[in-house]
């Protein structure tokens, strides 16, 4: 039985021709891109191309705007800490509390070490940021604004181009946390008022191991990691080359597929959700059902335990998630739903099923046939009991 | 004809082995190691054999001392950060003025935004550190001192052991960048008094885009990147998974290729070196005679640019270089060998050669060949000319 593998967004698959154009980078042009020799100038150019297939990815005005760097999380840090380094007469971050944990906990370190004061702006039930609230933290104190594109958790599209033109009007920088959009949404970055971007390679069919920064020309910015010229002197270290190449590919074949995501991945996903919340009673779906990434469905199924959900589903050979993969395991429930008011019995139940261009009708119609068994079985054995369930229950799914 | 590779400092070829163990890790066990489904489960045994394989190059008592980074660079700025951070009582750093640019470009940051207070020692002619000025800085005021294990321009290899014990005597934490030692010279650290040890995969024939940082158990840390609960909660950011698989491979047969680095390698080295002093005049190898990393040769060439030397060497298919990969491309000399007094005229003039297991003879021969014309040419042409050069030569070779 072939596996079905539901937790895109935790990471994706390495496309085979991704890995095929990386492969020579390891063993035959293996130089380093700094070297003044033949070795090192090969490499020069094939690094060169996957800077402009990136670019173009990004829709951004010029390829040096991209600073590559590890990954999702050494981006939102290095934003972040450039801009309180870069403003030094401001000592205010704004940023919402449904931000990915890379940038939430930083704000929180940043506060406890009383090098920032931080503003969480709030959400409503859908996962919608609260503008009056953001709109009452900008001032001409505030660093920093770091609000993601699209949620890991439930996939709501958050108006980032708005907001940044807000940020402006203070003067504050604005970096967006785009991992889980760029590649699922179209993004320009040309004409934006968005500084700074993040983005790992992992989440959109390149390797693990490598992400970038996007920092607009003439963005203030201080490095996290000194002592090369590489990327320009804004991220010292030998390029990972290979991850670099690989990278490019990917936002290749990501242009070429976007419509594939959009279309062909969100029906499949479309079809999931409608067919669980009509087949299993008292569940709902999380995030914002007119602004969504089209791979991303959230279910909240009450009075269940996730993690029971997620064995039942691997038994099954079918792969989803509790949340963000950084924070399964353990057994708090997701701080973005929780920011959602969304009720702790239905938090707790809460699965994500994330979907990628590798995913086949055939994958969504074996979890539609399993789920309403699962949730069954699990909910008699809960002191709810199937029947107590139903008659606790106090919300209405968003489908139904 | 086959290009000759003499610049193993700055990059290694990965070994194919390691490639194609890494292999099945883009597209096949492509799992977040984080998930809790099979698709993350069948990675943890492959990254826990990994860490493994690394604590045995490393002579580590704990496998759960290895935090895994993107490489050389982030492992030391994090060794850094972390320590003025962990011992808020003490604000001053000792390093040395032959520091990788990595490490001492982060200390002059620091030192210019009122951080820390650092402590650059010297070193004598041969590279070796100024011990007395060492003692001499060390005082309870000192959060970390940062010592390199081995010079990556000249190979000098520093008695790092006895100089973590000192700092041990005062209570200050001891980092070691050891990015050119690992799998050069063995490494053991179960019962050594180095609290860090930084290095990088691509240095031991692994990808770009992974490294360590060793942490000792009980060591005061504070992480760089925040987030997730990765790497026992000192590293947040999704693994890099193949690159780390690479590197636990790299590390197995690091361990069995010890004996050939120090043994054939060092042999070609020594004929490289021997050979070059002898048929060139006014040439002198820097460095510690006694105490050099078995690949490494520095060689100035008295009157002559670096640079040039490397053009030609490049036309007939040599690739070296003229100090670190970070700073050449400039034409500052190298603050490594200005440290250690060399005269402007040679340090302008020094090659750093640097082999690995995979060279051969044969490329040793082909250097030994083509240098003296190189440098007899480019002398006729230098204002110092041919016969002036010899005149005006105030060293005497080490070689010679
Ligand atoms: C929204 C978001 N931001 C940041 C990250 C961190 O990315 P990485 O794991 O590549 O560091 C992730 C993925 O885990 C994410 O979903
Ligand atoms: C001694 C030393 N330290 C640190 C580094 C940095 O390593 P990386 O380029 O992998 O970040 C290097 C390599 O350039 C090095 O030789």
């Amino acid at each position: 039985m072939k596996a079905v593998y539901l937790d895109n967004n935790a990471t994706t698959r390495v496309d085979p021709a991704v890995v095929e154009t990386m492969l020579p980078f390891f063993t035959e042009q293996f130089g380093n891109a700094s070297s003044a020799h033949a070795f090192g100038a090969s490499v020069g150019g094939a690094l060169k191309t996957a800077r402009k297939q990136l670019q173009e990815l990004l829709g951004a005005a010029h390829d040096h705007e991209i600073v590559y760097t590890s990954g999702g999380t050494e981006s939102n840090t290095t934003a972040i800490l450039s801009a309180i380094e870069a403003l030094p007469g401001r000592d205010e971050i704004v940023t919402s509390q449904v931000e990915h944990p890379s940038v939430l906990q930083l704000c929180q370190h940043l506060e406890k070490t009383g090098r920032a004061k931080v503003h969480y702006i709030g959400v409503d039930r859908l996962g919608r940021l609260d503008l009056d609230a953001y709109r009452a933290a900008l001032s001409d104190k505030v660093a920093l604004v770091s609000i993601m594109w699209a949620n890991n958790e439930t996939g709501t599209i958050v108006p980032v181009e708005g907001l940044a033109e807000l940020a402006k009007g203070v003067g504050a920088l604005f970096h967006t946390d785009a991992v889980q959009a760029v590649g699922k949404v179209p993004v320009s970055l040309k004409d934006s008022a968005i500084d700074m971007l993040s983005l790992s390679g992992h989440k959109l069919h390149a390797p693990k191991g490598v992400g970038a920064l996007y920092v607009k020309r003439g963005a203030r910015f201080k490095p996290l990691l000194r002592g090369g010229h590489q990327e320009r002197g804004r991220r010292a270290g030998t390029e990972n080359i290979p991850g670099v190449i690989a990278l490019g590919k990917a936002a290749e074949l990501a242009i070429l597929r976007l419509a594939d995501e959009q279309g062909r991945v969100k029906d499949l996903r479309d079809r999931l959700e409608k067919a669980i919340v009509q087949s299993v009673p008292h569940c709902f779906v999380n995030g914002d059902p007119h602004d969504r990434l089209p791979n991303t469905s959230n279910i909240a199924f009450e009075y269940v335990e996730a993690e029971a959900i997620l064995l039942h589903l691997n038994r099954a050979g079918i792969a989803a998630s509790s949340g963000s993969a950084c924070t399964s395991g353990s057994i708090e429930p997701s701080h973005v739903l929780l920011a959602m008011s969304i009720p702790v019995t239905a938090a707790h139940g809460a699965i994500r099923f994330s979907l990628s261009r590798d995913n086949s009708a055939e994958d969504v119609e074996r979890v539609i046939e399993v789920m309403p068994g699962i949730i069954e079985k699990l909910r008699a054995l809960s002191p709810f009991g199937a029947e107590g369930g139903k008659e606790t229950s106090e919300f209405k799914p968003q489908y139904a």
